[in-house]
């Protein structure tokens, strides 16, 4: 570790040994599961520092972060809870990114304050999955309930915020549950987003996709959406090889 | 063969291993292809001699011979070119199956003057894949050209058609490309038909979707759509064994 950082009670410092990122977890709080890393995996960023790139409902900045490995462009990061916020912009610091990684706390209600609208080149997307039903078993760390239900924002103002970032033919990637995805489709044809690429996340062979992730393009053609290759997440009880590889790293070729 | 049936030029006798079912197909006007034997697999029928089924841009008949194997309810099927409709009707006299399939030659936008609306329990419908645009390379054959290309209908009438004909909590199964994936969600949804379980069809490992398999619910509750298992045609250069199984037959269990 070259730079230091202040470490809360409980807090830890976690790495992806793919990647050169070092991030601020606390299982308390937060910690990015294997869909963040997917999602940054999936998306196809351009090289250009002239790019600019939002990360939506950040949490403690794991995609932003594993997406600054990919793009010499702006990434801004958008999460409510100032806590996770807070742990985002030490591990900004913690791996020296201040000038290209950027934490802001506030509510996405609010994003057209601070964020000019049709400006992003992309955005980045990793929301609550869950609806905010009565009925549904909340977690019971607020922290946690926040992040994963639709406590303090929903699926259609995640979209409609993404479509208002994006400029024309800017693209947003999506990482969400298969359950919701007549939602979503119906949501993004709503804020003139064109899905257009989907890879589904298999858990192991012979078994339901419990992920999907989504490429939109704003503004995009109708029609031409394409279902790449499956991944799956484990083979037998081990991580699959293409998880491997994200996770640990692979061979350079 | 117990049955006797008349061949017209060009026509043969077909018959998928798997089932008893044999079928006159012909090169030069329509002969079903695996889309067919799929959609019927996928299918998830009563077998109640109660249930009314209707097998919709039904071709030579194919999809709704196969499933009459798995059900003992009516089946009906509907389809508009005379000489694909005759063919349907000799294999159903080929198989002796007069008194459960019963092919109506007739264009789906009369549908409802000879059937009740909200009368069926399951559509089974494999519809032309292709916009009938100007600069897409259309058959030379007309009957091929009427069987691929939405040139007598279009994907909205089909999906209206089947969602009229369906009973509240009626199924359809329907197979379609993947391109048009997202102009299929949102038909379903114009039309009261909730997508529920999509199974996508790969020609094998690490290539993109080339076929989809929806179940949808009409009137039914949204969300909760899942994605079962990938289903792979080739295993190198041969079927899979989940292919050749539904070709060729399998073991009993």
């Amino acid at each position: 570790m070259t730079e230091s950082v202040n470490l809360n009670g409980n807090e830890r410092i976690d790495q992806l040994y793919s990647q050169d990122i070092k991030i601020i977890q606390s299982s308390e709080v937060f910690s990015f599961s294997l869909d963040a890393v997917l999602l940054a995996n999936f998306a196809k960023l351009k090289a250009s520092p002239k790019v600019k790139i939002m990360d939506l409902c950040a949490g403690n900045g794991a995609v932003g972060l594993f997406a600054s490995q990919k793009t010499k462009g702006q990434i801004f990061q958008i999460e409510l809870q100032a806590k996770l916020a807070d742990m985002g912009k030490r591990s900004i610091e913690l791996n020296g990114l201040q000038n290209q990684v950027h934490m802001v706390n506030m509510d996405l209600a609010d994003t057209f304050r601070k964020f000019e609208k049709d400006t992003f080149d992309f955005v980045l997307c990793n929301p609550p999955y869950f609806k905010n039903q009565i009925a549904s078993k909340k977690n019971p760390n607020p922290y946690l309930a926040v992040a994963r239900h639709e406590i303090k924002t929903n699926l259609d103002q995640v979209l409609e915020t993404s479509a208002g970032l994006l400029k024309m033919n800017g693209k947003l990637y999506l990482v969400h549950r298969p359950d919701r995805f007549s939602e979503i489709m119906a949501s993004l044809a709503r804020h003139r987003l064109a899905p257009k690429k989907i890879r589904l996340v298999y858990p192991r062979q012979h078994s339901e996709a419990n992920m999907v992730l989504i490429e939109a393009i704003k503004d995009g053609r109708k029609g031409g959406m394409r279902f790449v290759e499956p991944l799956y997440t484990y083979e037998g009880k081990e991580y699959s090889t293409e998880v491997k590889g994200l996770l640990y790293g692979r061979k350079k070729s």
